[in-house]
């Protein structure tokens, strides 16, 4: 399908330098380290296609724009947590054996890859129709720790003042693994993913032994996963 | 002692038309505004300058740098936590008091101001030494929390695993009202700062009666300062 993946068409301006195993996976590799290092704005598609290898004029035909390339390494760093959660939600084991198990699997992805792709949440100059598929789907993920919390909280799981307020906490515990491995370079996520899914049990008033159990069940759906 | 402010000197080119008490205030207070809408980047001194209704000669006359504009506005968002923190350790009340007493001046501090500034913490571009004092004086506000949580783990106040994974988790968690704020927009500190200094305590394994009377005693602490 594309040239510099199948060896045909034109040959590249350069031996193959990049991780990934298409032209796409290159060009997306290329530009997570370009942004993360020199920033978004500072980054030109011409840099980008420099670092992989390839023509400018390749690189667009795989992506229409920066923001396109920007969009689809942000929804990278949500759609995997968002297949967990629609598997989850059909468990029939607690919630909060969910919740453990899905932020340990967000907190996982947030601290996989190479680059610390979560930090470009932030860039203040993001707020492009482009990237409006990622925005729609971080929320769809907030929404899914929120049906968890909910349902917790029916079944007396978990004990909060105002679920939106706990759910906002949830999240931003976990995300917070963005802000410390931004200060750190590397996380690991063995210590954070189980510490920080046990934090979001304690943020919903779920201790002791039911936080023990919720752990361990977590844990065994996570590695069913 | 400096011409804009005294009314001495050259003329500005146009009327004051920014917030702040002195051509130092608006200069920051212009350079927020254009970091957070248009990012740090894609911003100059003399869009700075022009913003104030300042010649860019003047605004140098301030700061040597944009970098150095930033790293004044950074560290507002760290140095009043700071101070908090220093009148905190000399306090006689108990641990969590004062746990729930800094984590929630911290937030209403993240959650003020006209611009989400905390956002610009995760600029993939900065790493500059200019920098350096901010990180050292956020460095040293995660010491502040951490020799609080040390201190109520040696008097039985909390029970964690790890004490600096327990910081982390409690910094993160304050800290993540960055991230949700740049979600939303703005951020109601009455309802965000009681409800991430409780989860604080929870993270801490301080639970129940013993939180709902450092939420007390911490909320007083607060109205002291």
């Amino acid at each position: 399908m594309v040239a510099a993946q199948a060896g045909v068409g034109r040959p590249r301006l350069a031996p193959r330098q990049r991780e990934g195993a298409s032209a796409r996976e290159e060009i997306l590799d290329a530009a997570a380290e370009l942004f993360s290092v020199q920033g978004y704005t500072a980054t030109s598609t011409r840099a980008i296609a420099e670092s992989v290898g390839i023509r400018q004029a390749s690189l667009y035909y795989h992506f229409s724009s920066k923001e396109q390339i920007l969009a689809e390494l942000l929804v990278g760093t949500v759609l995997p947590s968002l297949d967990v959660a629609a598997v989850l939600a059909d468990s029939p084991q607690t919630a909060p054996a969910r919740i453990w198990a899905l932020a340990a699997f967000d907190v996982r992805l947030l601290c996989s890859g190479r680059w610390n792709l979560g930090a470009l949440y932030l860039l203040p100059e993001l707020r492009p129709a482009n990237l409006a598929p990622f925005y729609t789907e971080r929320q769809r993920l907030r929404a899914g720790y929120g049906a968890l919390i909910d349902e917790g909280v029916t079944h007396g799981s978990f004990v909060v003042d105002d679920a939106a307020t706990a759910t906002d906490l949830v999240f931003g515990l976990v995300e917070s693994v963005v802000l410390v491995r931004q200060d750190r370079g590397t996380l690991d996520p063995g210590r954070f993913a189980p510490a920080i899914a046990d934090g979001c049990l304690r943020l919903l008033s779920c201790t002791g032994r039911r936080l023990a159990a919720a752990h361990r069940q977590g844990a065994a759906l996570l590695a069913d996963l």
